[in-house]
C-alpha cells in the first residue's frame, strides 16, 4: 500500500461519520419516503413537504445522488428515486433499524472511545446519560436508547434464531437452560423449536428479568414448558441441565471473563452434557473484506455497550472451548451470501460436549 | 446499482462512525507512536505501555491490520507499522490534525443534524455546550473547540493561502480589503505575497477581533501596512477599495445570504474594482468520485458550524457573480493531483470586475 494510497484511505474514514448522517438525516426528514410517493420534486417543494429550507435540502441530497442513490434532473431541478428505489421495503427497514440503533447508541459514545479504552469504563454513556454500569443496564432508565436497541435486538433475534435452532440438536425430552436468557424470547424460540415431549427450556438471567420472562412465557402458551431461574452468570449456574444455549454473549466479554462463564458452565454439567454458542466471529484471516464484524464491533462493544468484550475468530472460541474442558463437535459460520449485504454481523454456531 | 449493492453500500455508511474513531483512537491512546518506536510488540506490552488492557488493545488492531496500515505476526503475537510506516510525519500530522477536528468538532454533533436542518440552528452545539449562534462564536468561549478548530485552520491556512496568492493578481499600489478577515492572517499574507509600494491590505470583520488583529500585525511586522475595520459584513462594507478578498467565507451561507454578501461587496466598489474569492466547490458532476466535499461539507456546515450554508458548484458561484454585477475573469479549480490524497476541501478559485 503506497502513502498515496494509504493517504486516500484516510480520508475515507474521515468522511465516514458525516456520510452516515447525512444519509439517515435525509431518511428522518422524509425525503426519501416523500420522493417515493411524489417523484421529480424540486428542492423547494420537497422542503415545503418535510419542514426544512430548501438550499439544506439541496445541499444533503447530493451526497445521495454522487451514490446514486437518487437521480437529479438538471432540467427540471427534480429528485426522484434511483437505486433506493429498488431496494424492497423490508430490507430497507432492517436497514434503517441497524442505523438508528448506531445513531442512538454509538454515534455520540464513540467520541470518548479513548477514554473508555483506558478505563474500560463506558465514559460516553456516563458523559450523555449519567449512567453507571452497561448499556443493557441504561436501556432500562432511558427510552432512547431502550427504543434504538431493542428494536433492533427483535429485527436480529427474529432473523437469526430459526438458523441456530436449525443447526443445532437437541434431544427429545432435554432440560435446557438458555444462560443470559434475558425475558424469555430464546427460551420461546428454543421451545418452538425443538418442541419434544418432557423437553423444558429454563431461562437464566438477573432475578429482576423475572417477571417479564414468565408474561412472555404466558404471552406465548409455553408457560408450562419454560421455567425462570434468576442469578448471576459470574456467580454460579445452575445445575441438573442437559444443555446449555450461549447466544449473543460471549462477545460481550474480555477472556477472562468468558473463562469464567465457560468454566462456570462446565461445572455445572454432567460429563456428555452439551452447550451450544451462537456468537459473531472475525474471518480467520482478519483481512478478510467480506467480514464488518472487525469494522464494527471493537469500538461498539468497548466505547457504547461493555467497555470490553468484542468477538474472536471461530478458532479462539474453539481453543478456549477446548482450555475449558469441552470437544467441540460441530462448527459453523455462516456463509456470506446467506446474510443480506446490509447486516454487519457474521454469526457462528459451536456445539461442544463437557469431556473432563 | 442493484438492490445487493446499494444494501451493500448501506453497510458502509454503517461503520463510517466506529471505523473513524476505532482508527483516531489507535493514535490517541500512543499505539502507532509506540509501534513506531518499537517494532513487534505484543498487544500484552502494548498494553502496558499505553496504559490500556491487552484484550482491547487486541480488538482495536484488528481494524488497523484489516486495512494494512498495521501487520501482525502470529507466530510472534507481535505487531508492526505496515503502510503507516512509509507515510511522511507531516503527511500523517496533517491527516490527523483533521481527523482530531471531525472528532470534536463533529462527531457528536451530527447526532442532531436532522433537528439542525428544520431549525436552522446548531442543535448539537446548544445541547453539548449550551451554545448558541454558530462555532465560530462557540470557539471563542470553549477550549476544546477552539483547539481543534484552530489547530486545523492554521494547517489548511498555511497550505492554502500561497496557492491562492499565486493564482491572483493585485495591482501595484492597490487598497486591498480582507472580507470576514478574522485576525488579519489572510491580511499578513496577501501583504507578503504582493508587496508594492503604496499597497495596503485591511482587515475586516467583527469588533472583537480588533485587538487581537492588531497584535498580529505588529508581531509580523506589517502594521505600518495594513490595518483593521471593525463591521458586520451584512450590515455594510467598507468603501474605498480597489480589490476585495473573501476566503473561506462563501460556502458559510445559503443562497439569499450569498447574493446580500456579492450585492455588497458590489455597492462598495468602484467600476472596475476586483473580487478575488476562494471557496470549495462541489465538481459539476456531483457523482465525481475525486471530490469528496459533497462527502463531509452539507452535514458539516449544517450540523456542526453554521446551521446552514455549504458549498456550491463553481459554475453556479460564477453565475450568482453575473448575477450579482460581476464579470467573472477567472476560474481556477485545484487540481486532484496537488491535493493531498487525504484532504478533503476542493478549492476554487473565482476573479471578478465590477461591470455594474
Amino acid at each position: 500500500m503506497t502513502p498515496e494510497a494509504t493517504l486516500a484511505r484516510l480520508r475515507e474514514y474521515m468522511v465516514g461519520p458525516s456520510r452516515f448522517m447525512n444519509l439517515l438525516s435525509c431518511f428522518e426528514l422524509g425525503l426519501v419516503d416523500t420522493l417515493r410517493e411524489n417523484p421529480g420534486m424540486t428542492a423547494a417543494k420537497l422542503g415545503d413537504a418535510v419542514g426544512a429550507k430548501p438550499d439544506a435540502v439541496e445541499q444533503l441530497l447530493h451526497l445521495l445522488v454522487k451514490e446514486g442513490f437518487v437521480a437529479y434532473d438538471e432540467g427540471s431541478g427534480g429528485y426522484s428515486l434511483a437505486a433506493l428505489a429498488g431496494v424492497a421495503k423490508a430490507d430497507l427497514q432492517r436497514a434503517l433499524t441497524y442505523m438508528n440503533m448506531i445513531k442512538v447508541v454509538a454515534l455520540r459514545q464513540l467520541f470518548y472511545l479513548t477514554d473508555s479504552v483506558r478505563t474500560g469504563t463506558l465514559v460516553g454513556l456516563r458523559e450523555l446519560y449519567g449512567a453507571e454500569g452497561t448499556l443493557y443496564g441504561a436501556v432500562a432508565e432511558h427510552r432512547d436508547l431502550r427504543e434504538a436497541w431493542a428494536t433492533l435486538m427483535d429485527t436480529v433475534t427474529a432473523r437469526i434464531d430459526p438458523w441456530f435452532f436449525g443447526n443445532i440438536d437437541i434431544p427429545s425430552g432435554a432440560q435446557v437452560l438458555d444462560l443470559a436468557g434475558n425475558t424469555g424470547l430464546g427460551a420461546i424460540h428454543a421451545y418452538r423449536s425443538k418442541a419434544s415431549p418432557g423437553l423444558r427450556v429454563t431461562t437464566f438471567d438477573l432475578p429482576e428479568k423475572e417477571d417479564d420472562c414468565l408474561r412472555n412465557f404466558r404471552d406465548h402458551g409455553v408457560a408450562e414448558h419454560c421455567s425462570f431461574i434468576g442469578g448471576d452468570v459470574f456467580e454460579g449456574i445452575p445445575e441438573g441441565f442437559d444443555v446449555v444455549l450461549i447466544k449473543h454473549f460471549l462477545d460481550m466479554f474480555d477472556r477472562d471473563d468468558v473463562f469464567a462463564i465457560l468454566e462456570g458452565v462446565n461445572r455445572s454439567l454432567k460429563v456428555g452434557g452439551q452447550v451450544h454458542i451462537m456468537v459473531p466471529v472475525y474471518p480467520e484471516n482478519i483481512a478478510d473484506t467480506d467480514n464488518y464484524n472487525v469494522d464494527f464491533f471493537p469500538a461498539f462493544f468497548i466505547g457504547c455497550t461493555m467497555g470490553q468484550g468484542g468477538p474472536q475468530k471461530l478458532s479462539t472460541y474453539q481453543r478456549w472451548l477446548e482450555e475449558c474442558g469441552f470437544t467441540v463437535t460441530k462448527t459453523i459460520t455462516k456463509a456470506s451470501a446467506e446474510i443480506p449485504p446490509d447486516v454487519i454481523p457474521v454469526q457462528a454456531i459451536l456445539c461442544a460436549t463437557k469431556t473432563a
